[in-house]
């Protein structure tokens, strides 16, 4: 068990979870990232300690000393953006992921970094479910940032013993995110609309946040040279249709769902994992799907209100 | 035929001849790069300007307006260095040729780039000779940053329309080269040394730097957002016996060759290009080895003098 955990980007969605599974487990958890963030919201999440300022090997230093673990939450977060402004993504997944792994190698070779990636690492993918060894194309400038990411940890695991265990994340939902397909449903339905685009058919793998976050928690346990990486996911597809079935009953202003059946430019139309190696890390997830969807909608009306 | 071309890093050992390549061509060409150069020097290498700046979208621009072709020879240069200072061989390789593509990308949507990479990124081959279809597994940070450059080339290219060639080159060789095997061999020989590690029968596949620059002028014709990559060898193996017995004789004093037969780690024993795919685009190199080294020799001699 880690004494000590540094979480970059803990303000982040995926970053405030990592922070605040590795607290209630009894460590005590430092943050750094860019947001300005009260005290009062980021005791809430775990944190002893929090620096506002950019990622670098003296900042992580000045915040974390030597850590036992460092979960590397910074990073590009979205597809759309990475179109947008390239090289903004670029900076902010792999200049911080950079910074991190220099701090590990220069000023805390003893800490173990956990890589949370992305399963826009796989991009068109030949088969279904998709396998950690299946070739990775990614499909758009965050999925290439991504992959060259696992690279750079591969790199620093070989050449400098960094241990390193990384995690590619499907679809991770949970209250906090305010962004894609949920968000917008949310935001759709609260305006009263309730037309897609797609099919409703697309399959999706998704996992809430705090089994994510648990098993980044868990990951760290395996942390080594090796440079595991395991998807993280449920194994189980679930249409948009299905899901957003389950957040509509939250506005009862709402119409019924329609979709256009127009294919989103680039949307592949089912994309679920295999599971089989994180399982065999005796991790599984826990958050009813159904109950969680019902419970994102709750928490976007309560942020409305 | 492109009229305008930029040579970035135009003042290395790559850049100087590749920017006379351009230049004997008819083209104007202007240099970039972080060294200040006096004007006398870089008018013999063919520039009709040269910008001493660090590479960003701001100052490519301020140089080169919108060119034809941008030839990105900036970047780190020695895999020994990035063992020591990864992170300044991942800015040196990598957010110079981000700055690059995002030059074109932004400023001049018209222009090709020319990407010269390394037969580093192949890493441990399993077989001879090296086809650029074969695993990528670079066993250095330099071949790993090496490789994800040219990630980040295909990503420009296939998101953003840019037209890229890229060229992984051997042992690359000439006059001007001022550290790896020849050069280390010439400082040995003038000390009257001539003990070598490993074995002497190490195949490594020499080109000399003027036909590596004429390769990369012929690329610019094959350039497209399919990213073409070819090996820059001769196809050729020879033993570092051979090539240091082509040198020796320059150096009168100098002693018999030595080996300590203890192989250098890291070093694989065999390194030959598979060319089929440089020679389909009708190049072939034309300096003959023997007379080069002998050259190269002389070269270093009248540098002491």
């Amino acid at each position: 068990m880690p004494d000590s955990v540094l979480v970059t980007g803990a303000s982040g969605f995926l970053g405030r979870y990592a922070a605040r599974e590795w607290s209630r487990a009894g460590c005590r958890v430092v943050g750094i990232g860019r947001d300005p963030w009260s005290e009062s919201e980021w005791r809430t999440w775990g944190l002893s300690e929090w620096l506002c300022a950019d990622l670098s090997v003296e900042t992580l230093s000045a915040i974390a000393g030597e850590p036992d673990v460092v979960v590397h939450c910074a990073g590009g977060s979205s597809v759309g953006a990475s179109f947008h402004a390239p090289e903004a993504d670029f900076q902010s997944t792999l200049g911080t992921l950079l910074s991190a792994l220099e701090f590990i190698r220069l000023k805390a070779p003893a800490a173990s970094l956990i890589y949370p990636s992305s399963a826009a690492v796989y991009g068109e993918v030949a088969r279904l479910p998709i396998h950690e060894d299946d070739p990775l194309r990614p499909a758009s400038p965050y999925g290439t940032h991504k992959r060259m990411a696992e690279d750079l940890c591969r790199s620093h695991a070989r050449h400098f013993g960094v241990k390193v265990a990384m995690v590619r994340f499907f679809s991770l939902y949970g209250e906090g995110l305010r962004k894609q397909l949920l968000w917008d449903a949310c935001l759709k339905f609260f305006k009263g609309e309730a037309s897609f685009l797609g099919t409703g058919e697309e399959l999706r793998d998704w996992l809430h946040v705090e089994d994510g976050a648990r098993l980044l928690r868990i990951a760290a346990g395996h942390a080594g040279t090796a440079c595991p990486v395991v998807n993280g996911a449920s194994g189980v597809g679930t249409s948009v249709r299905q899901v957003l079935s389950c957040i509509r009953p939250a506005f009862p202003e709402a119409p019924s769902l329609s979709f256009t059946s127009v294919a989103k430019a680039g949307d592949p139309s089912a994309y679920v994992a295999d599971c089989e190696k994180a399982f065999a890390w005796d991790w599984r997830p826990s958050v009813d799907l159904e109950q969680a969807l019902g419970a994102y909608a709750e928490w976007f009306l309560q942020e409305r209100r």
